[in-house]
C-alpha cells in the first residue's frame, strides 16, 4: 500500500526499511497563479530533504514551466485544463497529495476525484457546503482534506485558536473576539492617497461586501449591516508600528462561532482592513452606485470619466461635477474624499476606453491602472485580533497583530502568507504528523503549533500586546 | 368559422344574418382576485346588450362564485387550478376571448394555449420577453394579444399616447416627458402620518425598487439610481386639488421610449407617486436594511419591534433606540420621519409574533396591520404626466392628471382603473373594431380613443393644465 506507507512514513522505526526503497512522495499543485509562487518555492526548496517530487499543473503551460524553473531536478510543469475531467483525474491518480489552488467553482470536482482516487488534499479555499456530507467517506478512506489553509482563511484560524485555547487553559472566559485582515500596500510603497494597491483579484476588491447583509453579534444582539452602510459602519483600528486602519465587517462573522468554541460569546466580529480613510472614500462609490455589477452601462465608445460620473450624479451635465458629486454625498467639495476621487481622475476628461460594461467593471479598469502594484512596490499583509476575556474576576484585553511585507513582485506578502502554511502542512500530512482524518480546518494544535512556529522562523509572527482591564 | 364570425360581428351588413343565429360570445376570466371586481361587474352589466356569456375561473371556487353572484343569468364561476394544463386548455378551448388576470409567472402558459387554440387574449400584465417572438404566429392566426391594458401599465400608455399624438399633429417637438402613477388612500380616509394604505399587493410595496438600479434620461444623459438612493432622489409633484406628492423613479424609464416614438427625447422619466413625506420616511427603512428580503432574521419568538430595530441600528441595546436610530440616519430624534417610524411602533415593545422571516417580510407583517384599508376607507389612484415641448419657436408645458377615488371596498379605484379598460377592450376586440392583430400594447387611437372616452363617461378622466413657457 504505497499511499499508506507515505502517510505514515516517519511514524516509527518499523518504517525505516521502507524509506530506502520507497518512491518519492509526489505532490500535485493544481493552479499556478500569483498566490502559488512562495508555496512552490518552499516545496522545491524542501523537495530533496523531504523526498518530494512536484508537478505544477496549469492551463497555461508557460506559466506552469516558469513556476518550476528553479527546481527542474525535483519539479515539472504540465499543461492541464482542470475542467477536463479525464486529464485531471489521470494527473491526480499519479500523485500522493493534491494542493488545489483552483478557483472555488472547480473545487468540488477536484475533491470528488481525490476521494475516489484516495488522495490527501490541502487547499486555501473555503469548505464548500457540499463537502461536509463527504466527511465520513474521507475519514473511512483515511484521507486528510485540509481546507482554509492560506492566510484568510488560514493564518487567521491558526493564530486565533492558539490564543483562544491558551485563554481557555488559563481559565479565561471570552467576552469579545474581533479579527481583521487586509491585503494592502507596504508603507514604503504607499504613494497614493487611497493607501491601497491591488495585491490580489481586483474584481473581488471592487465587489467586496456585495451579495447580502453583513452579520455579526455585539453585546448578545445579532446585528446586520446592509451593503450600502458597510463602508460607513467601520471600526478604527490602531496596529502597532503600522498606524491607523479602518475595519469593515465581513459577510458572516458568526460562521466560525461554533468551530472556535465561542457559542456563548456576546461580541464576535470578523472584518477586512483598509488604510485609514479608504472606507469613507470607497463609500462614495457605493453611495453613487458605481460598484453595481448588475447592468451594462450605455456610455458610448468616446466616453470620459466625467461622463461615467454624470451617469450617477444628479443634475445637469454641464455644471461643476465635483460640486454636484460632493452635494449628493453630503460633503464639502474640497474634502479628503473628494480629493481621493479627483486623484483617480473621476472628474477628468480621460477616455474610459470601454463601453457596455457594468459600473463596477468599468471602475475596475480605472483602478487596475491607478492601484497597480509597481515593479518595485511591496505589498503588506496585516492581521489584527482583539481578545477580551474575564479571568479571576478581572477583564483582560489582548491584541495580537501580524504585519508581513512582501519580498518582491513574485514573493509578495500575500503569496507568502497564503502559500507557506499550505507548504508546511504538506510536511505534516506526508510525514504522518496529523492523526485526524476527514474534512478539517486548521483549528487544532497538531496543525497550528508546528505551522505557526515554522512561520515565525521565517519572520511571519504575531506580536501580542496585553492591554489590561 | 365561429371565431372569425365573432371577430367581425359588427363589421358590415353581410354579417347581419349571422347575428341572429350566432351563439353568445363567450369570455373567460382567469383569476378572480381583488383587481377583477369592476372588470367582472362591467362585463356582467354589458352581457345582454353585447351578447356575452362569462366564465370566471379561480382556484378558489367560492371566490369565483361570489364574483358572479350578481349576474347568474349571464355568468358562472368555476374552479380552476391554472397550473393544471389540461383543465386550463379545456376551459380556454370553450371560450372566444380570454382575459388573464393570473400572476405573471403563469402568463406564458396561457398565451401559448391561446395561440394553439386560436383565442384572443386581453391582460393587464407586462409583455413577457418570450412573447414577442410569437407575434408573427398570432398575426397569422388573426388573433389579438392585447397586453398592459390595466392602469399602470394601461391607462398610462393610453393617456400619454393620446396627448403625444396630438402634440405631434400640432407640430410640437417633445423635450420632456415625465409620467407618475400611484395607488394611494383617498384624502377622506387618509388618517395616518404616512398618507398610505395598501390598495394592492403589500409585498410588492415593501420590495418596490429592488432588483436593480433605476434608469432614466435627463438632458440627454442616461442616469442610474441605486436602490439605496431611490427614495432620496425623489421629485416633488403638485397634483391639482390633491396636493403634494413625492415621485420616485421606476426601474427602467426608457422601456417605452421607442414604443412612444420618443427615441430622441432628452428627458424621459417614469415613476411612482407617494404622498409627500412618505419617501423620506421609507428611505429610513431602506438605509437601515429593513427592506432586505435576502436572509432570515434570528430574533427569537418573543422578540419585539425594539429588538427588530436593534438588529439594524448600531449601538448598545439598552440605550435610547430612537436617539440611536436618528443618529445613524443623520436626523433629529424628533423629526417628522422619526415620528412616522414611532407611529408604526418601531421603538415599542409590541411583540412581532413571527420569527425566521426576512427583514422585509417581518416589516410587511406590521405594515399590513398599520396600513390596512379599513371597511369604510376609500382608495385613491393618481396619475400625473408632464409634457414639455417646443412649438413655433416657443416652449410649452402641459400637465395631465387623473384622480380616481374608490367607490367601496369591492370597487376600489385600483380595481376600477385596472379592470374597466380591459372590459372596454373586450367590446373593441369582439365587435371587430380593432384591425391590428398580434402582440400589442394600447398605444394606437383605435384603442385609446374609445377606451379613454368611455372611461371619461364613467368619471375617470384626465384634467389638462397648460403651464406655458
Amino acid at each position: 500500500m504505497r499511499g499508506k506507507c507515505y502517510a505514515t512514513r516517519s511514524d516509527g522505526a518499523e518504517q525505516a526499511g521502507l524509506r530506502i526503497f520507497a518512491a518519492m512522495r509526489k505532490i500535485l499543485i493544481l493552479g499556478a497563479g500569483r498566490s502559488a509562487t512562495s508555496l512552490i518555492r518552499y516545496l522545491i526548496g524542501h523537495a530533496d530533504q523531504q523526498e518530494w517530487r512536484l508537478t505544477v499543473a496549469d492551463k497555461d503551460p508557460v506559466l506552469a514551466s516558469r513556476m518550476v524553473h528553479e527546481g527542474l531536478a525535483v519539479a515539472s510543469g504540465v499543461e492541464l485544463d482542470a475542467a477536463n475531467a479525464e486529464a485531471r483525474a489521470a494527473l491526480i491518480a499519479s500523485h500522493d497529495l493534491i494542493i488545489s489552488m483552483l478557483p472555488a467553482f472547480m473545487h468540488m470536482d477536484v475533491l470528488k476525484d481525490c476521494l475516489r482516487l484516495k488522495k490527501h488534499v490541502i487547499t486555501p479555499s473555503y469548505v464548500p457546503d457540499a463537502l461536509w456530507p463527504m466527511d465520513a467517506a474521507f475519514k473511512q478512506a483515511g484521507l486528510v482534506v485540509l481546507n482554509e489553509m492560506g492566510l484568510d482563511p488560514g493564518i487567521d484560524h491558526m493564530s486565533a485558536m492558539r490564543i483562544l485555547d491558551r485563554i481557555e487553559r488559563e481559565g479565561g472566559r471570552m467576552e469579545v473576539f474581533e479579527s481583521y485582515c487586509g491585503g494592502l500596500v507596504a508603507p514604503e510603497s504607499d504613494d497614493n492617497p487611497w493607501g491601497y494597491k491591488f495585491s490580489w483579484n481586483p474584481r473581488n476588491v471592487v465587489l467586496a461586501g456585495q451579495g447580502g447583509a453583513a452579520k455579526y453579534i455585539r453585546d448578545g444582539v445579532v446585528k446586520y449591516i446592509p451593503y450600502h452602510r458597510l463602508f460607513r459602519d467601520t471600526v478604527r483600528i490602531e496596529v502597532p508600528d503600522l498606524g491607523r486602519f479602518d475595519g469593515y465587517a465581513n459577510r458572516d462573522s458568526l460562521k466560525y462561532r461554533k468551530a472556535y468554541r465561542l457559542d456563548d460569546i456576546p461580541t464576535l466580529l470578523r472584518g477586512t482592513l483598509r488604510k485609514e480613510g479608504f472606507c469613507a472614500a470607497w463609500d462614495a462609490f457605493v453611495q453613487l452606485g458605481c460598484t453595481d455589477d448588475g447592468y451594462a452601462m450605455q456610455l458610448g465608445t468616446d466616453a470620459t470619466w466625467t461622463d461615467y460620473m454624470n451617469a450617477f450624479v444628479p443634475g445637469p451635465a454641464g455644471h461643476d461635477l465635483r460640486k454636484r458629486t460632493a452635494a449628493v454625498l453630503g460633503m464639502e467639495a474640497h474634502s479628503r474624499v473628494m480629493d481621493m476621487l479627483a486623484w483617480l481622475g473621476m472628474f477628468g476628461d480621460a477616455a474610459i476606453g470601454a463601453d457596455g460594461l457594468s459600473p463596477a467593471a468599468t471602475l475596475q479598469r480605472l483602478l487596475e491602472a491607478k492601484w497597480r502594484l509597481g515593479p518595485d512596490d511591496k505589498d503588506l499583509v496585516v492581521m489584527w485580533h482583539r481578545f477580551r476575556y474575564g479571568i479571576e474576576g478581572q477583564h483582560q484585553e489582548l491584541h495580537a497583530s501580524l504585519a508581513v511585507i512582501g519580498q518582491d513582485q513574485q514573493h509578495t506578502a500575500m503569496a507568502r502568507t497564503v502559500g507557506l502554511p499550505i507548504a508546511m502542512a504538506c510536511k505534516l500530512v506526508l510525514n504522518g504528523k496529523l492523526k485526524d482524518r476527514g474534512v478539517m480546518l486548521p483549528l487544532s494544535p497538531a496543525i497550528y503549533d508546528p505551522v505557526l512556529d515554522e512561520l515565525a522562523h521565517l519572520g511571519i509572527s504575531f506580536r501580542e500586546d496585553l492591554i489590561g482591564a
